[in-house]
């Protein structure tokens, strides 16, 4: 039994739920290897998926803010019964992860083959065609998405807890999946409807915040037994927290070091991407600048120094800086909500470096 | 609140879930409006696929044994506490399904269009290139596959009883889940692995008897406080009944009545679907026999003619009589173990129907 009186650091989360995800994975492998090998292969695949990458950045939400709510109530708290809960945050969130990379027909995740790129090896002997192995490598894809959803609630189940609090913390889970669906299909659909039928934020709401930053900091308080209103604080933090985190990442998209962040600064204006940015520029844009714009944006043969022009039309006509002062103010927002919670402050000082982090993170 | 003292019928029990389904999808309906239109329309397709078929076997299938044992125990017992467990079991079976449908690329499901079959009508003027539009409505039905997929857990966990046994019954589920994956990988890949690889018996096992028997027949028990030795022979009961009932379907697939099952008996034929028919076939049949049947078994352009000379095959060769055989000996062991059970007559009685029900089914 694991005890923990004044907070975790994330490396310890990390360390924790690696292990603990490691031995779920294990047995689950040994009960897949009772159907078929076949099936076992599946199981390695989200195993190897799961220990390629991840900061278990959500596990760590929904422990610290059990620990904050914990320490209201007793000397020393335990964070042994909740850890399934946590577990389920990053089932879920790979989960998620994987039926993405199917929709955006990705083959790669954290650096390695993710379960379609791997499944592609394996079924290309059987499968010479191209378009018949990419089905069926997505198909294998789609299954163990569907077993890590899956596996994400089962975990949820088993947390020792009191029923009512257990049945509270799924509910929260659940509202978290419902507004992630709904988010990832309005941004798969701003892809190709008209401009102006999806709001970036909106997505940034339902795609980010929700399952990322609601359910885990949420379900952690809830489970700890925090009081209705504090919920609603948590919940409004988390709000300000997630979209600012997905418009950092939209900034990051185009501005970032792409050493750090690992991601190419083009994809998202040679995919076209409608991000909170793009949608500042349609506002604030001169019509030479517009006109420039839509000439290099979304083209996907752009060279880079017409992606440089798209870039720096984004800083010139404010829509960059437009961003970053909608980040300040989602930030300031967030720091006022922790100021009202009714935690120790440690656990505030522990809050406000999470916004830090997340508002002004390069990677 | 329901009270039901002597047991349900199946319509009864369809009349009830479909209600119920119905005010679930509007609340879910309601939900996804606060997130987007767009979101809406997505559980619109879902609840017009609830609403367009299914017989609601698996929610009858749970409360027959959640009945059964709780008559041992009381008076009366109310089935209302144990409806959201019954919902489950539809909303989990219509997620393989909406999954099931994009691996095997299908637009039709219960003959209308499935959610793929919507999407692609509504991305249609948005989309012009078919290939892109097809990966956009599948990508929307994997979603909606993810969105029943949780949300059965949603209602799983509303149920109202014990919490331990609450619990049970999630695990009894999430099994469920687990082994329906592993069966539907190992029937997706036995379209392309080398004979042999996969075992059809096998297949049946974890792709039809786990969830669709296993899964409701052993949680209604749970659910009902029944013994761990009674569950064990549940469990063995609903093997039988569920293996046998997919040897049904598989005989059903090549000699059935089209009018009644609403299949073609030339698609299984066409499509070179390895079931455990074809399985016996490749056991009993003579040289001369396979050299016949390999010209004309998994052949696109096959004429009726061809179809017919394989289907006498399967006949002449024994691996039909043999199937029948294998389905009387399942239903001699399913017989054997509902005398075992201890539950109250009228209750054995219900469930030797069931069996014959399953096995003598010709739709």
């Amino acid at each position: 039994m694991q005890t923990v009186a004044t907070g975790l650091t994330q490396s310890e989360v990390k360390n924790l739920i690696d292990t603990r995800l490691a031995d779920y994975c294990e047995a689950r492998i040994a009960d897949a290897q009772v159907v078929s090998p076949r099936y076992t292969e599946l199981w390695q695949s989200i195993d190897r998926l799961l220990k390629a990458g991840g900061k278990r950045f959500r596990p760590y939400m929904l422990l610290s803010t059990y620990l904050a709510y914990s320490q209201n109530n007793s000397e020393e708290s335990s964070i042994e019964a909740v850890v399934p809960a946590a577990m389920a945050q990053e089932f879920v969130h790979v989960a998620m992860l994987v039926h993405d990379d199917i929709i955006d027909r990705d083959d790669v995740r954290y650096g390695i083959k993710n379960v379609t790129g791997h499944y592609k090896d394996i079924y290309e002997p059987l499968l010479p065609d191209i378009g018949e192995r990419t089905h069926m490598a997505r198909s294998a894809s789609l299954l163990a998405g569907d077993a890590l959803l899956s596996e994400s609630y089962r975990m949820l189940s088993t947390v020792n807890g009191p029923a009512l609090l257990v049945q509270k913390a799924t509910e929260i889970f659940a509202n978290g999946v419902f507004e992630v669906i709904g988010g990832e299909l309005l941004d798969t659909e701003s892809g190709f409807f008209a401009k102006g039928t999806v709001n970036a934020e909106l997505v940034a709401r339902y795609k980010t915040a929700s399952y990322s930053f609601i359910s885990p900091l949420t379900s952690g308080a809830v489970l700890a037994g925090a009081s209705g209103s504090e919920i609603m604080l948590l919940q409004q933090f988390s709000e300000y927290l997630g979209v600012g985190y997905q418009l950092r990442d939209d900034l990051l998209g185009v501005y970032g070091d792409s050493e750090k962040t690992g991601k190419s600064t083009s994809t998202d204006i040679i995919e076209g991407k409608q991000t909170y940015l793009i949608e500042q520029f349609d506002k604030l844009a001169s019509e030479d600048q517009k006109h420039k714009f839509d000439a290099l944006f979304h083209k996907a043969d752009a060279t880079d120094e017409q992606i440089s022009i798209v870039k720096q039309l984004l800083v010139d006509s404010g829509a960059k800086a437009k961003v970053q002062s909608k980040i300040d103010e989602l930030r300031q927002k967030a720091i006022y909500s922790v100021e009202q919670l009714s935690i120790p402050s440690e656990s505030k000082e522990g809050f406000l470096t999470l916004i830090d982090r997340c508002l002004d993170r390069e990677a």
